[in-house]
């Protein structure tokens, strides 16, 4: 069965690539121009140097269901560590089983981002964290009641005293949010791609190269380039044809939002596409669940392309070459209430 | 602080044992009587030989969003391994934010309870995995849908093939059920009781050990013994004076909606002790947060008897020397889904 479907993959490989092919060192010397591998440490953050203490507090910040007000949601929640960081849901579900208005993105590598959400309106992941945590139909809370709620349990005292050891009141949103980043900033996963961009020819086959060449030449890399193969820079969708109302609703104008420019109407920040094979669906309507399906629709509305079937597939197993390692996670022990910590409730308070 | 806490202990230890004092070894040999240590391996189950495969199939299956039609509810949503294996809610919040009848108890140790489910409805772990998985308050699911997802990942049929090497279509629902109960099993947490049990006279202090003392005197120890410190024997909430609706609300007539039987009106299998510290809210209604005060219910309710402020003090002491030391788990990295996962659906389907 494998060795067939490498015979299959070899034979695919070399018709498309009999057009004009690369030689190996010209492709990656190609790549290396667009992408970047992960780096090998975890990288410095701006106005948080991270420590393990941070990391540790934030891990457990990552996975505490009671920074929301029904207890039920934890960062995790919709950014799970077990299944690609994200939820494998269209838009996810929130407090009062309420709908969010757009697709998860995946926690993994999102410190490489050059801003977080699909409108980039939160800069930084610590600008971000604090975002679900008080949208009405995420986890619904407000900053006063999570310090509250964290003071109320002298362990988290005691983890934000050694993760912000130099300040005198060390339980506060912000520093909340400082530590799920630096939590997150570990939550890199290096893949296939990253050891071929390295020097290992034989980290990607041969179908997979041929899809490297096509995403370059094709004009895919054009936004989808960089570290995160993606996560920088805004564009229309839609830049030659906008895909249907189904897949991008008439309602979520995007970037607008933010920037009230006419021009970033229905503008997004380009998807990130590390892991992008295990974090369907997408889009940022969450609409599409096919992989080659998401890649036929970018082509066509994006580039005015029509590609060719075994294009679309040599692409899309160049994407799976994104898929990489998830680090090593131990689930925290996390501190016990206490007769003061806020008790959880499902009340859906409509403003 | 902890110095003048363990001062004030040994005082109020000194005065409560000035009544009828134990010497160190009665007091032991008397617990002996009624109470068992956690074994110091992973016990036996009926129909089920536990092997490594399944473990961590069954671990996986714990952490799996996808067995719940929303794609939102796993195991842990309720029986939460960071947070004493419960979820600190009165009553779980479910598919369509509906809210459970009853209070979500510890996965911990539960391997040890004679049956599960406040009402022992289930005889084991692997039949009461089944329960909240197709309640439609819960993760409202069907057998048949769980199957269809789980074969549709390669990954899964993998491990089920693994785990249940002898079977010719291993992917069932009932050895869903097997994975996840031996998964279950493994979740012992060894307390400073323990320890005591096993000769260390050193686990407790002198304000645990009276609490001990009195939590077998006054009665306690009658229905909360055994290796659970209760979760076996079926009792009368209210014996002998039935608490307040709040706490015992009329329309949960318990185990009678099991047998039918008269005798079984308001009859409610013992909670488990072990990590009741850290498993607040209290009682199959989850209507009492204060250990203290769950403490004076069941003893004026079920005893008959109105403890002295001191007596409450050091049988919670004594209930604290049964929060154990939770296994180190690693978070699964769980199968990506394929073209023929079934989608989630947050969809409500009223019967």
């Amino acid at each position: 069965m494998r060795r067939s479907m490498l015979i299959a993959a070899s034979v695919l490989g070399a018709a498309l690539l009999a057009a004009p092919p690369l030689l190996a060192d010209e492709l990656r010397k190609k790549a290396a121009d667009v992408f970047k591998p992960l780096p090998s440490t975890i990288p410095a953050i701006k106005d948080n140097p991270i420590t393990k203490e941070k990391i540790e507090l934030g891990k457990a910040l990552f996975f505490e269901p009671r920074l929301s007000a029904s207890g039920l949601f934890s960062c995790n929640s919709c950014h799970n560590v077990g299944t690609g960081g994200d939820d494998n849901l269209e838009t996810s579900i929130g407090h009062g089983w309420q709908k969010g208005p757009r697709n998860a993105p995946t926690v993994f590598n999102a410190v490489f981002n050059e801003a977080q959400f699909w409108d980039g309106r939160a800069e930084d992941l610590k600008e971000q964290a604090k975002g679900p945590i008080q949208a009405g139909v995420e986890m619904a809370n407000t900053p006063e009641q999570v310090v509250t709620t964290l003071k109320s349990m002298p362990q988290y005292v005691e983890w934000f005293t050694a993760a912000f050891s130099d300040e005198k009141d060390p339980v506060t949103f912000d520093n909340m949010a400082k530590a799920i980043e630096a939590f997150e900033a570990t939550l890199l996963t290096p893949a296939p791609f990253d050891k071929y961009l390295n020097g290992d020819d034989a980290a990607l086959d041969e179908v997979q190269k041929v899809g490297l060449g096509l995403f370059m030449d094709k004009g895919c890399a054009a936004c989808h380039g960089g570290i995160n193969v993606g996560g920088n820079g805004y564009y229309p969708f839609g830049v030659i044809e906008k895909p249907g109302a189904e897949v991008l609703p008439e309602n979520d104008q995007g970037r607008f939002a933010v920037t009230k420019t006419a021009d970033d109407q229905y503008v997004f920040r380009a998807a990130p596409l590390r892991n992008v094979a295990v974090t369907a669906p997408y889009f940022h309507s969450g609409k599409v669940w096919d992989l080659k399906q998401a890649v036929a629709i970018m082509s066509s509305s994006q580039l005015g392309t029509e590609l060719k079937a075994d294009e679309v597939d040599a692409i899309v197993a160049f994407l799976h070459s994104l898929t990489g390692e998830v680090p090593r996670i131990e689930y925290p022990i996390l501190p016990p209430e206490t007769a003061t910590t806020p008790r959880p409730t499902a009340e859906i308070v409509t403003p």
